[in-house]
């Protein structure tokens, strides 16, 4: 039997609330002082919790394969993310903040610059600025509303680039890149790669016509390719699968757009940890399952800034106590992937987790960090069979067999 | 390669030998104490077989998913639980004693009370005393033994419920219900799933209309219904896969039962434990693999009683003695899940595991307990890889490849 098919089969509906704190890119490597930023950083509250509660390590994808934040998330939200993937268009398309539904085809698109005989002269139009872009985006959103009776929503990027959303019936990702890949070369139009990509490849080739009209005014940027089509995968949402009533409190639109792919509600907050809480504390009432996503220590972690990934982690931990004010059966605290700031990007390493329910073994653990979550009571597990056990600690699993 | 193929292919024949021992219901969680039953009890063998061996826990199934006994066992003898399962009528007749063979099906049965027109009015006969259903057993056993070729075998239950065995050439499991589901409505007769099913459901069929004939001047249990109707998994024995040659000892059917499914032989054991390292003891000369499955700790696990459970176990462990004169080249003491008595059910949590060998890398561990085998040097490991780990330390494994 197929795991995922597995907790379908045995879940039950309940009352318990379960949440799970992801703090992006949490992590790390042991600096000069020989402590990763975890380890480092005063976490008194953090710390209780992991003497209190279980841990362990979280392995994203496999040992040694360093996620992106569609495989880390897949997995915390128990699919497995060799198994389900998210293509680079719609992860372009979440993150510039677009709503995608799963028929939609999401497209990569560059501004170009279009020369006599359609040959591009430059795929990325001199690379414009992205107030410009905006300022075009703005334009073509006005005149082109419907292709074909496809909808096209459009959304600035930067400098050159942006993303088109094609929402319609009938439409697949299986077209070809309407790119010549080089400069100099004559324009290669859309084509679909099977008959089932026909309509998406000419409502492609159609909007690129109709873009090449209204800017023909332009100098540089007076064309588009389009690259990258891709739509949802075909996954079953959260609560089809567990039965639950998810939310997401993130601020960033990928993340967000993540969590809308599996199904789940999604929240404004204000920027700010703070504005995290206070929306989390505000929707405690609505709903049963609530994922948080803290965006900060990834980004310093990226910028290779170890002290600021520590301080975002002390600032985090100062407000434990308004979340354990919630009472929440099940409070998992864990991240989508490590991002050690000597790095200065995700890592392969597994990323520390904990997890805290009446429930569990307690005990063997002094403090929230790396290497004591390496001797924790849940072992070195494959991250997607977190949501199984989140879900067994809100006793919401039957016995599997007789 | 299958893994349990893998096995099969490196397996060498010898004369060591493997006592598997298996404490029902074994792991637990922290009480008021802060320490788990196993943890609390007073075992100064184990503790010592503990510190002379490896531990670590096994996961039964996978993390969050809480095994039945079907599960467990079959883990520990070395099948994937997700790959064989066994169905519910097998379990209830295994249940109340039934000896059920490769082909055999196996069907939960009702008494039932029917009215004119095959309308069943009560479909549990007004749930007639288990002494009145053992009476109508033996009248029917003594007058239906066989039909169109298939024997038939019949097992009393608890009140209205029956469990019926029919052996024969050509039966399968492919046999919608032959129960109209609802009290009020017309008798629902079996029908096959599929073409396979279509000797098993008229046997069923002619089976029920001898009831009712059998059964005309009875009040309440005048005809009775059929339902589950299932076969033993396909599975390969134990001896095929690894040349052992097994038995049980077991006080409780259904155990007995699960091992005669994987092709182990059954001796009789009085209960007790005492009982348990005696039948062991006067096995000795005849088998290398020996399953002794110790019942009563799960038992107060489920009744929820801290108290009794920990004195089972101190029980066992002054037994320990007894079983270590036998001299075992391999070890192993473990359960077929976790029943922590806070839960007063089966649960989820991964089960203590000693193996001593002269093969081991020992000294992490200075008792046997939930925490202390969270440390050890097993790690946590997959329940159905302890066969291939006690077929390796009784040398019983070659290389895998040159």
């Amino acid at each position: 039997m197929k795991r995922i098919d597995l907790l379908s089969e045995l879940v039950l509906e309940n009352q318990t609330k379960l949440l799970l704190l992801v703090i992006d890119g949490l992590g790390g490597l042991p600096g000069e002082n020989g402590k990763t930023e975890l380890e480092a950083a005063s976490t008194p509250n953090l710390d209780k919790l992991a003497s209190k509660g279980e841990v362990g390590l979280l392995q994203m994808v496999e040992p040694g394969i360093t996620p992106g934040s569609g495989p880390g998330h897949l997995a915390l939200f128990g699919y497995d993310p060799l198994d389900f993937s998210i293509g680079r268009g719609i992860l372009e398309a979440l993150g510039v903040g677009a709503q995608v539904a799963p028929q939609d085809v999401c497209v990569r698109g560059n501004f170009s610059t279009w020369g006599p005989d359609d040959v591009i002269v430059d795929r990325r139009a001199g690379r414009i600025s992205s107030e410009k872009n905006k300022e075009l985006i703005a334009f073509l959103s006005k005149n082109i509303e419907e292709i074909k009776g496809v909808k096209v929503k459009l959304y600035p990027g930067e400098e050159h680039r942006f993303v088109a959303v094609f929402s319609g019936e009938g439409l697949s990702e299986e077209v070809e890149d309407a790119d010549p890949q080089k400069n100099g070369l004559p324009m290669r139009w859309a084509e679909p790669s099977s008959s089932r990509g026909s309509l998406m490849a000419s409502v492609a080739n159609e909007f690129i016509k109709r873009v090449r009209e209204l800017l023909a005014e332009e100098k540089q940027a007076n064309g588009c390719l389009l690259r990258g089509f891709s739509q949802a995968p075909h996954m079953p949402s959260l609560s089809q699968l567990y039965k639950i009533n998810p939310v997401a409190i993130a601020t960033y639109p990928m993340y967000k757009g993540i969590a809308r792919l599996v199904g789940m509600e999604v929240v404004e907050a204000d920027r700010g940890l703070e504005g995290l809480f206070e929306a989390l504390s505000s929707q405690w009432d609505k709903y049963d399952f609530f994922y948080v996503h803290v965006k900060y220590s990834d980004s310093y972690g990226e910028d290779g800034n170890y002290d600021a990934k520590k301080e975002v982690l002390e600032k985090l931990d100062s407000l434990i106590p308004k979340v354990l004010e919630l009472k929440p059966d099940v409070l998992v605290v864990t991240g989508d992937h490590s991002t050690p700031s000597q790095l200065k990007s995700h890592s392969w390493h597994p990323v520390p987790v904990l997890l805290v329910s009446p429930y569990v073994r307690h005990g063997n653990c002094s403090g929230f960090g790396e290497r004591e979550c390496a001797k924790g009571a849940l072992g070195i597990m494959p991250a997607h069979y977190l949501m199984g056990l989140m879900l067994a600690h809100g006793l919401r699993l039957s016995k599997y067999g007789a």
